[in-house]
């Protein structure tokens, strides 16, 4: 039995939880002692924090348009059952790292879910300055744990195909990111915007880089085609939750069967923008240098640990149909598989690094902006940390293959921002 | 509505058949003067050819095990359904290269089809050494346009990923493509036989070339992650009937949304192993000289007029969401994409040459051979050929990169007949 959907608000909202005995139970109290708060800040959803007498829960409602653009860009409210097997199945790979879920309502659109405090989201510590010394390792673990577990590495050929299938019709989202990632930052777009007119240069420049153009189209057409793993398909700071201690991926509504580069591109890509943003949060010249080296410290230990622990889970569970283990059996047959990991290691970085590039370029030029940019109330200060952002992330792309390590990729950050 | 499945015989499928006015109509007569053969001799299904006085028809029943093994090895029959599903596919796309479908009934996992005289199966026709003069054009032009029109290069995403959905289910029939083809050769399997003991030492080299098994892995990886286009996933010079002046591909039950190389490579292969049985067949060493060229001369041919068709389709039909046209405009920006389409086609050179090399393997070292090689009654002449097809193949796989053209591959093809 489905529920008819309707929006929900704080009036309503309390009616629905109170039907729910876990929920119930987990605020306590009556329904009439309880407090609703809606706090989205993201884009697409109403998010509201429920607090009781005996606990909080949280309740994400999808909208069936964007809400950062209003009911004329529908999307279909199935979004929210996609999101909640994505958030399932992380669930069970990497528990401890997502919110608990507490009860999902497909008809409402509805996941009720573990409030999360004091948890705030990720970027709004890197704009504050604030080292979080678990993060690189938690992150890694979430990413090696998702997509090496729903991978062909992993998975019998069957189990990868019915995920494939069950995703597949993950569309409209996957769209917003074909769309406002890989496509309207290289055209003239409605929607596009910048800091104007300090980039109106590099924005038309950008338009008319056919070496980066080609490359980014290469990397749409690698979206578009390649069924590596479930992949979260936004992992951003904004869809990072954390304490110096704890730390939860939210949001994984965009989750389908894709190229796992994507995931770890966004969160390099996410991490390169706090970089550049600094000098706009900086309180004088130079006063946040420590910071801005832990960042990049982070954009390597994030690699290195997503590395390493991905090679572990494959050692451990060579049980996918790809690469079975009695095809290399005795000591030839080791060193042939060995060599043939740190291949796709190195393919994976490229890959990452090719999808960090296109993830920055997309919050400077096109729809999505990022508070850690957009909270630099001086425009041509602004306009100065978005460019060396946009120059770098050019480089990305295009040399993508020649970065042997995350160590090279800092050392070009670093290498922009000194020539500032 | 649909039938319960029951296996047919020729006592009980004019009844079915009589049932349906198109068909009852284009046999004529009643159903007791029709006559039933049945005349499978593939793998899995049977096939029935029913004649009445005004006409004859075709009809394919899938069984529910694998017919070359026996009821030990299960198969669902919904393999009919995706066979229907690619089939009806390919007609819009390639029409008159399939064969038209009368009717399908997923209960009975029955396709009536079309019945096609005088063509023969295209593998009879290399070991009598027949020549056709249009084969080469019909199937690149097959090729291009069901890789082409099903791929994202012609069709927006969501268009895209519903195919890729809709096929997600046909896993038992890509798992024997994964087992059969991808690895049991490459380790001791009890299906696998070959020219004993004369291949002995090769089949054994085989399993202990860890460079060879490595690439044949990335390959496997490729079959079970690349959702490029709708392929027909089996097609070899068995799934091919013609005559002179008309060509037929038949039996697209492996069809699912993978790699294009793997259609092109099957052709290539199979096109490389008739040429290699021609030693074989011929009636004196030499009288088969010029039939061999005119195989080699195909198989460049295959490469040339697909590559042509596939890119004359790309730049008529820019419809799909990879590399849309506002991207690349003005004099520089179709440059940048020409230049981008010669590096699509030469990956998909590689993908194909590579395919091909592991499609020829397991014909010899596998479970399934050809009747190419199989009809060679002289065990060592046999086995002569198939080490010929074997030095050829394993060179394929390990170079696919280094071959920039089909002409460099039919040169290495005649360098080891050559070498004999």
């Amino acid at each position: 039995m489905t529920t008819a959907y309707r929006a929900l608000n704080d009036g309503t909202l309390p009616g629905v939880l109170s039907a729910l005995p876990d929920v119930r139970a987990r605020l306590g109290g009556a329904p009439e002692s309880w407090t609703v708060q809606e706090v989205g800040d993201g884009n697409l959803n109403l998010v509201f924090i429920i607090k009781g007498p005996a606990g909080a829960v949280v309740a994400k409602q999808a909208l069936p348009y964007v809400r950062l653009v209003g009911d004329s860009w529908p999307l279909p409210l199935d979004r929210s059952y996609y999101e909640h097997m994505a958030l399932s199945e992380q669930a069970r790979h990497a528990p401890g790292l997502v919110p608990k879920i507490h009860h999902f309502d497909r008809g409402l659109a509805l996941i009720v879910m573990e409030y999360l405090s004091p948890h705030i989201i990720m970027r709004k510590g890197l704009i504050r300055g604030t080292e979080y010394p678990l993060f690189a390792g938690h992150i890694a673990e979430f990413m090696a744990q998702t997509l090496f577990n729903t991978s062909a590495l992993a998975l019998p050929a069957a189990e990868h195909k019915q995920r494939i299938g069950a995703f597949a019709g993950n569309t409209e989202l996957c769209k917003i990111t074909e769309d406002l990632v890989f496509t309207d930052p290289y055209r003239i777009a409605k929607l596009n915007r910048w800091t104007t007119p300090y980039l109106d240069d590099i924005a038309a420049e950008f338009r008319r880089d056919e070496p980066l153009k080609i490359k980014v189209q290469e990397r749409k057409l690698q979206f578009l085609t390649s069924a590596e793993a479930m992949i979260h398909g936004d992992l951003h700071t904004g869809s990072i939750m954390l304490t110096p201690q704890d730390t939860r991926i939210i949001d994984p509504e965009f989750a389908f069967v894709g190229p796992m580069g994507f995931d770890i591109g966004a969160v390099i890509g996410n991490l390169l923008i706090a970089y550049y943003a600094q000098t706009g949060h900086e309180e004088r010249i130079g006063s946040r240098n420590a910071y801005r080296h832990w960042i990049l410290l982070q954009t390597e230990k994030v690699w290195r640990v997503f590395t390493k622990r991905f090679l572990e889970l494959w050692d451990a569970s060579r049980t996918g149909d790809a690469y079975m283990p009695e095809l290399f059996t005795g000591p030839e047959g080791a060193a042939a598989f060995a060599a043939e990991k740190q291949r796709f290691m190195r393919k994976l970085l490229t890959d990452s690094i090719s999808f960090a590039g296109i993830k920055m370029i997309r919050r400077i030029l096109g729809l999505a902006h990022t508070e850690d940019l957009e909270s630099i109330k001086d425009p041509p200060l602004r306009a100065k940390c978005e460019r060396q952002a946009l120059t770098l992330a050019r480089r990305l792309i295009l040399d993508a293959e020649r970065f042997s390590g995350m160590n090279e990729v800092t050392h070009a950050a670093r290498a922009v921002l000194g020539s500032r």
